[in-house]
């Protein structure tokens, strides 16, 4: 029951596929298969919504290729979780954002968090879609102010000023858990306690870790036949609507019918 | 002071041009100027998730299109508000949603609301939105299942099919107020209304000509220099960051660089 | 179709009437007019609720008799919103509070607020208001610790703490837009940016402005016949039950049986 | 330590006095003394929100009139908790709404509640204090639909209604404990019951016995010095501030400025 | 109608029971008897919540002794509300919890309030029973940091410690009252506060003595046959059901079946 | 990196364990090792809060004896999720609790959920703890009133009418998911689904399979060190504070000191 997974890092580049690869493989079970993709001909950083939303649609375009290709489950790899909830409207497979699966997962490290992001661009919206998931209280977003292209210049300065603002954060907000919203701080930080062998004695939550088991739990559900999605709302098809309207209406944009 | 308001028909088609036309014009300030258009090239409804986010990236560009043709304020017609808090993002003249627009005047008809819209696609939706929103207590979503393009091929069938589940709604949630989730829906009853000359002894609200009303006023205030709009987060631009990249980003997605 | 507005100020005396003349009437339509009228023989503040609750009594009897002379709407011009809601229970014509006005129309500004009012006594009667009301995300509400009856005196001090607070209040609590919850902090701001012709490139928002474009766009609509406004519950009207008791209540308890 | 306690009936006629003496001193510690009295020179029912407007200035002299007569603390018997808050800022002694009263013990009964009231103009307006006094979980909002006016005409037929109502309402709602919101459906229930000597297995709660307990707990404590009520901000007393100024403001509205 | 309450020192020990006796009984009705006990063979702090669940299970067999043994209601001394809710389930007389009778008082005392425990541990779990119990708005949770087990070898470096913090609370949270959630803090500055002599001219609430004056009411109540509480689901016993079975139960966990 | 799971019945009794093995192990992973157990000597349903209260302790020792036998994470088989937060007070590996895990799943399938359990004594507990854990929206909580002692002599009848039942509650509600929260019903309606091979058309989910994928990535991340739970609070340890009192808090109360 080997679960195969696309981790579609979103940001239009293969320049942080490699940060990823080293931060997350080795918290995949033996058993699991992870290809990282990306993006492509589209914007490369999330930093604005307009951004983010021509991002969504290739994404959305991606999560529908892997699931040609026989994926199991799909990782998109951004804490916006660009994409991820319209993407379910789309495929068969579980479709997992790093935000979503890791506050939902938080309630077993503490009684409530604070979400640490990169830029205060990203604080606003966060909050809103605290608000929409739910989950355990969040008492507070706040950020870093680092681009994600710096970030990647420095990853182990995004990793020094994330854990100096985590406990800034925990210490203003009383929150028991910190979860970092945004996959490259979340990753740059992995790859510091990697290669200092710095002990994790505070609860900061990696949000690709997360994702990854969540999408081994759903990838699991899905080849056993209990990936059962409700299809008469939220997540209805609009292929199984007019399949034929489905693929012009991807002609007529300009995008490719076939995937 | 005459306000020049662009209502964006975002269906993707002429069709519904009209409709809007003979059901909204009326309602204007004798000095405002409304010039209705349709996005091009997108999907012809919104019935699904992928299809809206298609459709929003059309909007955005017509909302750009809209500010350099010096328009003082934009609506984009239907009650998804789709593209709408992003198209803020873009420009610096107010952009209204029909949802946002009427719920945040409900107050002035009645205590709490009932949101009727046109099918249960919609639904969960809505209930994010008004959750998103804020605003007076949204008591239940319910929806009179029609798809938009039945829709305008028999507006006097929509009008008598609302009307009846207004009712209803209001009679199970006890609401005081219904909104008319749906800008069709809205003027498919309006419609009937000015054609039968029936009293408007109910309290439902049209949601267009809410979005009337508040693009007037935010217009007016767009010309009086008091649309300071907040720029330091949600509503920050890209442009402001970086204009040659903005240009870039659209290019590489394949979208005209020059509106 | 121009529109006529009574603009009451609630304070039991003329001393306010000239600030909110010169600070608001420039931000009308050309068509609207404008009438500032206060209430007479009441408190003249409302710094306590026992005043509010006096002045309140006046602000509906004079809503009432504007009612009476014909104007399309009326604003009561105190962020308490005082009588606001019970008045609309006695009138036809749209009554307009400047807060519930500008907390509505504040999201076209940013995602969320902070409301900064005169003083403390008045903090936990607005932070009431804004839970009724709904509304974006209110993150905090304070104050300037001033009295009404020292504002006047000193317009120009009450900007310039007004600003500061302003600033603090926005830092403290990271809300995107400031809205002024008190009409006449709003009015000393507004004629201290007029006089020194201060750029306005900070989101703090005038609620008499915001009070304005509501009542006209009200009173658009009540003059086209759509305030058809629910009378079944929260506003049904006294009068339409018993018009003779109606009269009696007020003859008994000493106020005028004719307005 | 015997406390005394005003039962102020706020309906302006004393027509209601017998009805809540016959039904609720039976419930009074033998060592309370309890003196019925009722509002004058006001409307005689606070079925609209202008006629509980004027009754509760009239609520507001009576209970400073109370506590200079001596009293320990004061009911106003009406579940609109008629200006009940704003006399907390008037007076020294505590002041008891029977609807909040009864909410805050609501847990001791059950897990949560519904609250049936008289006529449905009451229900938004119940909606909104039970938002704004929290307490358990308030599942519904309902009535019977009866004027007071015609219950004290037939206080058998409220009471036979009433329970028809609140079985009717605990079934749709599912909630625990029915809370009888308003005075005289509760005095009508409870003179049935002690009438037909009818057996009490149903959680149903009757306003007036809960707030006389509150009032005798609250009584308690004033007596012993114990009802140290914060000054500093939503009970903050006008008489403080400024005695002249408070006799003054009577003075002009042309109320006694003795009491 | 005397009222005869138990107060169960919950800790396990009888070294709390004088600062109770010394705090508490000055404040109850000239008529009322109370009798301090304290739970044996349990953990003498509670601390974890582990402690806490055995604590719990003996408070519920001495809440049932109670019951045997003629006592009109009773309160269980510690702002945990330790088998408060469960113990409803039990017995027929009133089962008081001072953090619950506490906070829905407060709204006497002012508009929100904020709630100052012992130590850390305390605080999430008390976020989490001020959530349940709703009531006035808690603006904070905080702590002094103290453990049980020092506190009464130190009361008056408690109640210094306290009235610091809650200043401090206060100031921060910007509430009006303050909760002591800890009944050896409410009971060490009660204490203080008699030795001193020190007015009471700040609103801070001591959690034992409103517990005692919701026993008293509830006590009443039962005495007079209004203790009817909702048998039919979160209070449904366990007795009703199949009375052997509970006994066996016991029995069988190695609890006395014979209390 | 195989992962070892006790799964704790918490009934008391052996007999619920075979129906778990057939309804639930064929859903684990592999290489996944499951070893069902179940409670001793204590009561053998949870009907009632006292029982599970008893049942709570024995599974909190329970899971201190699994985590010295060297698993990985445990399940505790009900949907009351009996003991699992204080669990995780005690043991460093995590503690799954089936409700919870199955919420936070949700999302997953569909946008907001209704939840289903055996009896009515349940419905306010599971309502507390939606409204605790948080996750999608809870739309209506409702139960089939079975006793679980019955359920395990009929699974067929449980089966046929929990399906009607979720039928009912998702048309009522109008949820889009259906979470089963009972383990007992849900175990039933798994077995009877596999015995008939009926579609797996409607989504009802299985809190049992919930718990075992959380399970397994608890487990994971326990094994790869990276279950860095808070200590600082919510979940601080008694045994770190003070090992041999926690030793004796066991001892005293009757419970073997050595698991």
């Amino acid at each position: 029951m080997s679960v195969r997974i696309n981790f579609i890092n979103p940001f239009g580049t293969p320049v942080y596929n490699n940060l990823i690869k080293e931060t997350l493989l080795s918290y995949a079970r033996p058993d699991t298969e992870i290809v990282i993709t990306n993006t492509e001909n589209c914007p490369e950083n999330i930093d604005y919504y307009y951004n983010k939303h021509i991002v969504e649609l290739v994404v959305m375009e991606d999560v529908m290729r892997a699931e040609q290709q026989g994926f199991d489950a799909v990782i998109v790899g951004c804490c916006y979780d660009p994409g991820v909830r319209v993407a379910r409207e789309l495929v068969d497979i579980p479709v997992i954002g790093p935000l979503e699966a890791t506050i939902m997962m938080a309630p077993y490290y503490g009684h409530d968090y604070v979400l640490v992001t990169d830029h205060h661009k990203a604080v606003p919206y966060l909050r809103d879609l605290t608000k929409l998931y739910g989950g355990p209280e969040c008492r507070d977003v706040t950020c870093i102010d680092w681009w994600v292209t710096d970030m990647i210049r420095d990853t182990e300065g995004v990793a020094k000023d994330a854990i100096a603002k985590c406990r800034k954060a925990k210490e203003k907000s009383r929150a028991e858990v910190v979860v970092l919203g945004c996959t490259i701080i979340a990753a740059s930080m992995e790859k510091w306690l990697i290669d200092t062998k710095a002990p994790r004695d505070e609860t900061i939550l990696n949000t690709n870790t997360f994702a990854l088991k969540m999408a081994e739990s759903l990838g699991d559900l899905k080849k056993q036949g209990l990936y059962n999605i409700d299809r008469g709302g939220y997540y209805q098809k609009p292929q199984q609507r007019n399949g034929s309207e489905f693929a012009e209406v991807r002609a007529k944009f300009g995008r490719p019918s076939a995937l």
